[in-house]
């Protein structure tokens, strides 16, 4: 396939790149934009289908980078070359490695975990062990890009089925969020809701919201974590607001020798997370 | 007091504090940068003493900077007042606050840990419960100061006595490593020392090393965390090198579900440590 090449700062698709770094022109167009090799690599072997592929031949770190662009172009997307100059002003990154897509966002609701739930006793008829009963984080408000994509990295590597994003202040196509997230975006579900609505939800499908909070009397290990679960976890600065800590089937805390700061939200998740996975025999 | 004020960007002062972030400067002159508003109140009040104090009071973005100014004054700081553009120079950080002080660095040893961990049943005679034991975490050839910080931070959380950073290829007073510790650099002791003379320090005092690998066959959470017990984590890129591998008295892995690289370091620390802690009923 012959491939277009862009050498002007000055073609449209160079400014709509640029473009693309905030949330409302991302919105509009409903794309989003995949800067790197693992990042893309990933997002391909997840099913993402980029529609342009953007390549800088002369940033390329590796040997590997004409496989990946044929596997993008077979994917079903379009590529351009673009000179070191030109990728180096589209390139979000301070040490661009020549690879970036543009690929369209998606949607998904909590009806749409209802399949993925399915298969692990969501029913309450179902005799599912506890190790494959519903388990999932909810996080309400987060801040920072970077963290949110943390805490996606730590949900997956606990093994959630889902991670329910509860009124967020940043998107989930924040590149930032695709970045440190590692490419765990790509494979791990996540939807974004309305806190009230994912509450009603989880209490009509019988999963426990069980929140942390400093406040709790409970340490997180003695509590429960067994069974249909949602850990809930509050935003960076702020913690879990009134609605949670009134709506929680549990509050939970856990115990700090230092600093009062000294967890940030991802670590404190992971914490939760890991003792639920280490109650469950997973 | 009179304070000096600097207004241009050829001060021989202000070279020098952009040349302190790198360390071979810093390390020649024995001292390190201390930016920020809390960073800065957190050193002081753990007791670190800063020689000079730059400030600018057109970046401050509070009204309390004057009063930790005289608290850096108290403990013997020279106070330097500097233009906004001279700061922007000398700051660190993209959005700078105002503040940036010049401390010592010290220096802590194997040996110095001792009285930190005679009243924590160091001693085999003596009658310490489980949740007082040594416990420390040790950090194997970390390489990025945004990690170092961050696993200060974690181990400030789990309440470790002390940590002792091993063959580091970071070094401790990295700008990036106080300010991801937000400030339990200035709190926790840490010791930097080569990996066989921390073995044979460990083994002198009977404090087991159970060291972190993915190719463990036993879980973390069915290893026994209790008494004197040293958390050993490899480095971001590579893992534990052999000498620990083979050095270690037990090896633990944590389960992972996701993506093989979901948990970074500071995450796997943070589980194992709080495993630590729940198992010694702190």
């Amino acid at each position: 396939m012959a491939i277009e090449k862009i050498t002007s700062l000055q073609n449209p698709r160079v400014k709509q790149l640029v473009r693309l770094r905030d949330r409302r022109p991302r919105d509009e167009a409903g794309v989003f934009l995949v800067e790197g090799y693992r990042e893309l690599r990933r997002a391909l072997d997840k099913g993402v289908r980029p529609t342009e592929l953007y390549v800088a031949p002369e940033w390329f770190q590796g040997e590997n980078e004409p496989a990946l662009i044929t596997q993008a172009e077979a994917a079903g997307a379009q590529v351009f070359e673009l000179t070191k100059a030109v990728f180096a002003k589209v390139a979000y990154r301070e040490r661009p490695d020549g690879l970036l897509a543009v690929a369209p966002q998606w949607r998904r609701t909590l009806q749409d975990l209802e399949p993925i739930l399915a298969g692990s006793g969501l029913n309450p008829g179902s005799a599912a062990p506890a190790a494959s009963a519903p388990f999932l984080l909810v996080v309400e408000a987060i801040e920072k890009p970077g963290n949110l994509g943390t805490l996606l990295r730590g949900a997956d590597a606990a093994g959630v089925q889902a991670v329910i994003v509860c009124d967020p202040v940043t998107d989930l196509f924040n590149p930032n969020v695709v970045r440190a997230s590692t490419g765990v975006l790509f494979s791990v579900p996540v939807v974004v809701a309305a806190s009230a609505a994912v509450r009603t939800w989880l209490r009509a499908k019988k999963i426990r919201a069980v929140v942390t909070t400093p406040a709790a009397q409970t340490l997180y290990s003695d509590e429960n974590l067994r069974g249909p679960l949602a850990v809930v976890m509050g935003s960076e600065q702020y913690g879990l607001s009134d609605f949670w800590l009134k709506e929680s089937d549990a509050q939970v805390r856990i115990p700090m020798a230092g600093q009062a700061d000294s967890l940030n939200v991802a670590m404190a998740a992971v914490i939760t997370l890991f003792e639920a996975v280490r109650q469950r025999g997973a």
